[in-house]
């Protein structure tokens, strides 16, 4: 196993109890992981932190130094790019280390705060999963875990970790959730409810897992791949169920509009094309659609170069 | 169409949306109907209200007057015994007034509220479904439109309605979440929350509608009913995946239960039995679950009168 940290508590807290783990179990934490991503003023404390941290334990460390910004520019939000260019550093630098697992140290109030921003953001239909367990070989064993239990169990050893500042800047959306929606919400409820939310992401996870394997199904029945593009069968589509018709619609226009971003609002509309009283046609990211006499007919359009 | 009145902004924008739609449409309002709750100083000057607006409009008012805190003591949360003793008076209205339909004033603020609300409380298996827009002969037109656009539009009109003064207390959760967690959420995304949380609640509900279906066919194929409980093919259940797994093993355990109520931690127990090492048993609110070769067997478990 190898372990991304950052320096915080969570993945202090992970390395530590892989290692209390290991001494019973079948693996070994062949090294640690850290990505400087030059993103805070204090990226490069939070290096030092992790090197000396590695040193006292005796671990290998990797260590990379990343142009997030530069990433971002092309065409990304500074949170997206942060991600991709510190999960493509994990599966390199696990490459060279010959880790099977890349362990992260995600957590229930990761799981929660992932699913409230989704939610706020209207992500009905694929995007209200939250963080997956394990995903590959990247594997999360602390996202049952709360962030207070692994602070006291840090409290408790003694040991050190280190605070992003930015984690108090309430103009970050997640930030805000964390210290502000979190906080009310356990008011209104009594109580904490990072551990009821984080379970309910478990369970829309799973559902959906299991609604995206039966539309994937009727995909290969319904779809046939054209020249143009792609034909979908329209009776058998106006058949299917809401929640399974939604989704092979969604595939079916996110294959041909490449990497354009296709969302519930499109899918609504090609639905209300579907069930609309005459044929017709309406332009949605990437392509044209077209409703035919038994059939819809999905037309990739690629953006003119002038 | 009944329609439901409480005097507040959204049943009397409701009231009047209806009968704008009736000049045009194959429908009439046939009456008006109101139930004093007693449960607020307010009471009687809502139910003067409603009568007087019933007035002005030339419609018939039916009014009841009940006594939620005596229904409440059989066993209910004063919120779900006024919910309760609310639409049994509307049914009852409906049948006099001989009305096919009754309309209830659920806005997408409602909606989005009663999601927020079970979410915090846990409620990951069933109950995340939110506010049905039709069940029975009870629909809700409004579900979809915010109550800020209804009070506009009757503010436009001229019209008035009777405030809750209990809306203002914090110490009841759906006030909190209307005061407090949703305005917070509304700053973290930069903007209204309410409607993209309203379509998310409609399309689990709808995902969930079908993973009902899926586990009411499941469940015929592998339950049996015996002398003293039910019993469920085991084979059959660990095959089954888990969103249809669980919803078996919700409706079986529900059954057996009586009215004492099943959680989803009564699911995941008899589930980790299910995929334990050894035969064994549990008890669950109202059964005693048992592994037994090649079946789970469910027995009743009636409280014994001393």
């Amino acid at each position: 196993v190898l372990v991304g940290l950052s320096g915080g508590s969570d993945s202090v807290a992970l390395t530590h109890l892989l290692l209390e783990l290991a001494e019973n179990a079948d693996f070994t934490v062949v090294a640690l992981a850290h990505l400087n991503h030059q993103l805070r003023p204090s990226a490069g404390r939070d290096e030092a932190f992790c090197r000396d941290f590695a040193g006292r334990l005796g671990l290998r460390i990797i260590v990379e130094t990343a142009d997030v910004k530069k990433y971002a520019a092309a065409g990304f939000s500074i949170e997206d790019a942060a991600r991709r260019v510190r999960y493509e550093f994990l599966e390199r630098a696990a490459g060279g280390a010959l880790a099977d697992r890349i362990a992260v140290g995600h957590t229930q109030d990761d799981q929660a705060e992932t699913f409230l921003l989704k939610l706020m953001r209207g992500a009905g239909l694929t995007g209200l999963a939250g963080i997956y367990p394990r995903r590959g070989r990247v594997i999360r064993p602390l996202l049952d875990v709360s962030r207070a239990d692994l602070r006291a169990y840090l409290t408790a050893r003694g040991e050190a970790w280190v605070e992003d500042e930015t984690n108090e800047d309430l103009e970050n959306p997640r930030n805000r959730i964390r210290h502000r929606v979190l906080p009310e919400l356990d008011r209104a409820a009594g109580g904490s409810t990072r551990g009821a939310i984080a379970r309910t992401a478990s369970l829309v996870r799973e559902d959906g897992q299991w609604l995206d394997e039966a539309a994937d199904l009727r995909f290969g029945q319904l779809v046939v791949r054209t020249k143009i593009g792609l034909e979908i069968e329209a009776g058998g589509l106006e058949a299917s169920p809401g929640p399974v018709r939604r989704r092979v619609l969604l595939r079916a226009m996110r294959q041909v509009a490449g990497d354009r971003e296709v969302g519930l609002e499109h899918v609504e509309a090609v639905e209300a094309l579907l069930g609309g009283p005459q044929q017709g046609g309406i332009d949605t990211p990437g392509s044209r659609v077209e409703l035919r006499p038994g059939k819809l007919v999905l037309i990739e359009q690629r953006p003119v170069i002038r």
